[in-house]
């Protein structure tokens, strides 16, 4: 795949390191950025994520073979709807948002006919922010999660499979709702420990943290616009598995209360037999 | 400070590279391996972290300057104890437990008067365990926290100072109980959380994991019998920490299930502000 033009909607962490990638892997010729804020767009061209920016949407998109739009979850649906209709027509719009259901579900009700949305969403970040930290190989061995919904025609799937593909991403299809369901566990609850934990963690005690809690809290120091946003639009599946985790630490609770030995380490060999299969 | 003879009761991650430390810095001329499982110390002699290895404390404690304990929490008062006796006058015994309180008031009521017990616990470690991952940098610029009680002599508490700080530590002096109620929320309750949500993962989950689910739940890959015994050492300040945590998460769910943004996004920035304060 060889595109004359992408367009990227958002020139953060995501979106500079899908223009850093595109550059280095042949993808695109020429990356134009999309961004509200001056200084990000400086900077992402600065680094040579993108060629040309603008703040205006409607301004950037008219050459784009790919519009890929790595704004907030809560801003997504929107700006698609808004490009849409100065795309020109055979455009394919992709995004980058942690959330699914909601956004496929809002493009689908107003997306004109002469362009097409597959939702995506790339398995990588970090709790850094901002283009400064954009890496050329942070798709690499990935894996980007695709959305389709029932309107979306299987070349528009295709296409956008060789797009995260081309980034150095692995790519795998689920049904939007599954994949909210999964990653509210995955992603979006490991947050809410973090913070949790981060959170009570009195002034005093910051000397007596070593590298477990460091790791376990590393990704609250992400952003808490960004996050507020993605806990708002998977409400319902995010209270799912909180109240999943809640219920397994009120079993060690009760274990440890009822100096029931055998069961903490029940639970402990359980969830190491699992960590452990992760890797490292 | 320069040892004639060191000896580490307990040759693993922690004793390993205590042995590897002491011999690159020149601390100890001779330093000995006390330990049940013959691999471990094969390996450990192997790594140069010990220059002879005994199975039995009773042999391996008569020459040792200082005597350093680096088993499970639950052993170390009883190994105490059971060297003592055959300890040299003036010998020094202190040890790397992770938990305090019960440990120093056990070592209390028996011990010997030819010999000094100091209490301590280096904030280094890992997930991993054995010989093969010990690192004589392990203690370079961490706190090893130092544990007297009214019956410390205070020549003692200052050799069994310039013992860990020849190590590369730092030390602080704390109260036992308050060393133990602080380790309950910055080492044993992440432990529990990650615990938790590493044994709640669907096994066809895995893929949809990335960074953040992997750095939150990391240390569950730790020693089951190991935790365990530090766990239920640490009972009661365990159970205030995680019931502490177990309020935070249930202020989230609150606030989440009331769509009250304004409310999470506060909690989420309190907590950023306090992970950022620690740095990566």
């Amino acid at each position: 795949m060889t595109l004359q033009t992408l367009t990227i909607v958002g020139v953060g962490l995501i979106g500079g390191s899908i223009g850093l990638a595109a550059k280095a892997r042949g993808l695109a010729r020429h990356v134009i950025g999309v961004g509200r804020n001056q200084v990000s767009l400086d900077e992402a061209r600065r680094q040579g994520a993108i060629d040309e920016a603008y703040v205006d949407v409607a301004a950037g998109v008219p050459r784009a073979d790919i519009v890929v739009f790595c704004t907030p979850v809560d801003k997504i649906a929107g700006q698609v709807l808004q490009a849409a209709p100065h795309c020109k027509p055979g455009a394919l719009l992709t995004d980058a948002g942690s959330t699914k259901q909601r956004i496929v579900q809002d493009v689908d009700k107003g997306l004109p006919g002469h362009v097409a949305f597959v939702g995506g969403h790339p398995l990588a970040g970090s709790e850094k922010k901002g283009p400064a930290f954009a890496d050329a190989s942070l798709f690499v061995s990935r894996w980007t999660i695709l959305t389709p919904t029932p309107r979306t025609r299987p070349e528009a799937l295709e296409r956008t499979r060789s797009f995260w593909q081309a980034l150095g991403s692995r790519v795998r299809v689920m049904d939007p709702e599954a994949h909210d369901r999964a990653l509210a566990l995955t992603s979006h609850v490991p947050h809410l420990l973090a913070s949790a934990l981060a959170g009570i963690l009195p002034a005093d005690f910051s000397d007596l943290t070593a590298s477990g809690f460091r790791d376990t809290t590393r990704i609250a120091a992400g952003d808490p616009a960004l996050w507020t946003a993605i806990f708002v639009h998977n409400r319902a599946a995010v209270l799912q598995a909180l109240r999943a985790v809640q219920e397994r630490l009120e079993e060690y609770h009760r274990a440890l209360e009822g100096e029931d030995t055998q069961a903490i380490q029940n639970l402990l060999a359980q969830a190491k037999k699992v960590r452990d299969a992760l890797g490292s």
